[in-house]
């Protein structure tokens, strides 16, 4: 906590993408409109955002200053990761370094993201001591994606130390607390940054079963958290009041939680929730309703849910039935650690000896214990499309419509809608990245 | 293993429903036909069979000779319970006493099952010494659904004793065993009516991963059996094996098998298999396709499953994530064992002290150990209605077309359509069972 990080995090933000009302047309895209893949329509920019050509310059029969062919790709959304713990050998939940240093890192991390097609993120922290929060966390603070700078920041991911020492995963236990004494823990925990200012949280996992939490989600979500429940041994009954109270998410949907037992399905068992409180249309932050919601013309009461799809931290047989039970609610995540985007080999992680293979798996050395995912977006989603045989247009929304509407900035992220950030990608059909647009600037691959 | 049962059996088929070429309309009903409900239609039978109007008679003007006014109620088919080890004090599975004696047991429980919208059922004998099979089974071969002996018999469904000690239920370990040397253990086991000469044997429940089990699969089938896979820990693996391999059903989905790891699915897991081959069209005893199916036109690869909607043996989040994972496999049972239709308070039931409660709860009297399940097949109807917020169609054809379709008899059983048995319900429109038809006769309820 110090002024001096402050004028760390300004750095990134010395040069701005200009703009200066130039309109750029796509041409010749199939483009993710209407959760339908439409062709013969175009895609117009200025000034980083979509707009619409007719309001603006139709009548005065301004031609674009530059025109784009997509030559047929599919033009899409940039990709959203909600949950980011790092990559390129870096940690964002690393505090040793000088702020300066450390801010590097993050920049360094998310111009990287661009060749996966992620163009906005939330950086994840694990449960750290609250030295860590005061150090990390304002770096993390929201500012916009840019060619220069890298994906956009959307405020950090705080999972943990409020999580079940039963359910821990790879966080160190020696950090977890209870919220016995109410949101002054929190408090006490996060620092002033949870006072959300800077809307520098933008996510915190939370166990619901925990003494005092379930009682400050109202208290979290009003200060402009999403707040999501994970790491967690909860039973049915202990979710679905958190989510009545107000929490939006399951974090990584499987990995971390109670087993689906038929007597209790625990957290997982939200997924067949049918008696939730149903969300008014102006509920922001719920999904959209779908086949399987309570109600077609109200948003569905279920949370949204994050999956790793790499095959491996979940089956994907589980992400198949997670899908059909609640397909407005998938919302893909890496969950990546900083082996990701790191070539197959030998590396040194944090003081950890790991070894990544050919498969993108990442072992403790010598063993065959997995120590974090290193699936990056675009594999998430060519794995969705296998596991579940969705459409194309169902397996991008879980990457760009749903963590969009999960944070509420659907208007800004996640569709390729008139007023939203030009953040968009050309895919070819199986998928893979062609080209990338940040701020309605390419991005050079 | 003696001719002195098959004159036993004989004993009910005594008095057959005289079938004199009256013909029936029934008019006033919304009638349960092509998935929908119909209204300003009628319902034609004659000699126990749904007829067509047009064919038969219409062009000889001739009349009805009686007409049933339905009064707006729903007129469905019969339900088809697939799994019910006894009621009204008798268990299947108990083979003290003579044949007589047995076969009168049988046919009171078959006549007490009227009174719940259940027409036919396949009574279930759990895992038993060979004595008991001898015994038994003959006394439980296929006959026809009358007034006068009750509902219909549509053979056995043998559960065990090729299961797992992990995942034994109430089962008796010291029966269990493996097909270690093959078929000569199951015909060991089972006696003369495993060659299903006379269809006894409807439906046998195994567990995939034990020895020698998934070879012998096909011959089970081969043998005309419908092969369900349960009460096992098998792996996600194995249970695709025996799919691949003709079992074409899971028993009681959740109940004795592994919890939904997200590892490894388990069982479970087949509910999202996306890489079973795909069934022609022509093949028969698979699921219809539904959204969540690998293709449109051709029948689903996945099996159907029995799930028990008591609300106790499966949480009702659980029934509902099953439900729109695999809609069309869904198959309501009751696995109702020997209390089922007694009133609440204690009894004695082979030899154990149990304890029926007001919700119909079965309890070790003195504990609060479930005995087993109580529940009704009209009460699973309406549960399932409940717990998945499906549609009522959707719920009646899970007790209905699902288990015929199971079965391979959907041409006779499960539907209002011509040329079937005249099996059917009145039922209010809170699916209450309002009158009771087998074979074309109405039963005194
Ligand atoms: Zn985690
Ligand atoms: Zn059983």
């Amino acid at each position: 906590m110090a002024p001096s990080v402050s004028t760390a995090t300004a750095a990134p933000f010395d040069q701005q993408p200009t703009h200066n009302g130039k309109i750029t047309k796509i041409i010749n895209g199939r483009l993710l409109q209407n959760h339908a893949i439409v062709e013969g329509t175009y895609l117009w920019f200025q000034d980083g955002k979509f707009i619409h050509p007719q309001s603006t310059f139709f009548d005065a029969q301004r031609e674009p200053d530059e025109i784009i062919d997509a030559k047929g790709l599919l033009v899409v959304p940039g990709y959203v990761d909600i949950q980011i713990n790092g990559a390129f050998g870096i940690d964002f939940s690393d505090s040793d370094g000088t702020p300066e240093k450390l801010a590097k890192d993050i920049q360094k991390v998310a111009k990287g993201l661009f060749q996966y097609g992620c163009t906005s993120f939330c950086p994840t922290v694990v449960s750290s001591f609250s030295e860590t929060y005061n150090k990390v966390l304002p770096l993390l603070r929201p500012r916009p994606g840019s060619v220069q700078d890298g994906a956009e920041i959307l405020g950090a991911h705080i999972e943990g130390p409020f999580i079940s020492k039963e359910k821990k995963g790879a966080h160190k236990v020696e950090t977890f607390r209870t919220a016995k004494r109410g949101m002054a823990e929190f408090d006490d925990c996060y620092g002033p940054e949870l006072q959300n200012t800077h809307g520098t949280i933008r996510i915190i996992t939370v166990a619901p079963e925990l003494e005092g939490v379930r009682a400050c989600i109202p208290e979290l979500v009003k200060r402009n958290m999403t707040v999501s429940i994970g790491h967690s041994a909860s039973k049915i009954a202990q979710a679905e009041e958190a989510i009545a109270g107000g929490a939006t998410c399951i974090t990584h949907l499987f990995n971390a939680m109670q087993a689906f037992h038929h007597r209790d399905p625990g957290i997982i068992g939200v997924l067949g929730s049918t008696h939730l409180p149903i969300p008014t249309p102006e509920t922001k932050r719920h999904p959209s309703p779908s086949s399987s919601s309570p109600s077609p013309k109200n948003p569905d009461p279920r949370p949204f849910y994050g999956v790793i799809c790499d095959g491996i931290h979940v089956h994907p047989n589980s992400v198949k039935i997670a899908y059909y039970s609640h397909p407005s609610g998938a919302i893909l995540v890496t969950d990546a650690m900083s082996a990701m985007g790191l070539p197959s080999g030998n590396h040194s992680l944090g003081g950890l000896d790991v070894v990544v293979d050919d498969l993108n798996r990442v072992y403790i050395r010598g063993t065959d214990t997995l120590a974090g995912s290193a699936i990056t977006m675009d594999a998430c989603v060519k794995n969705f499309v296998k596991f579940t045989s969705c459409t194309i247009v169902e397996a991008l929304e879980a990457a760009t419509l749903h963590p969009a509407q999960l944070l509420g900035i659907a208007d800004k992220k996640g569709t390729l809608n008139v007023g939203g950030d030009a953040d968009f990608l050309f895919l070819s059909d199986d998928l893979s990245v062609q080209r990338v647009f940040v701020g309605g600037e390419e991005v050079r691959l």
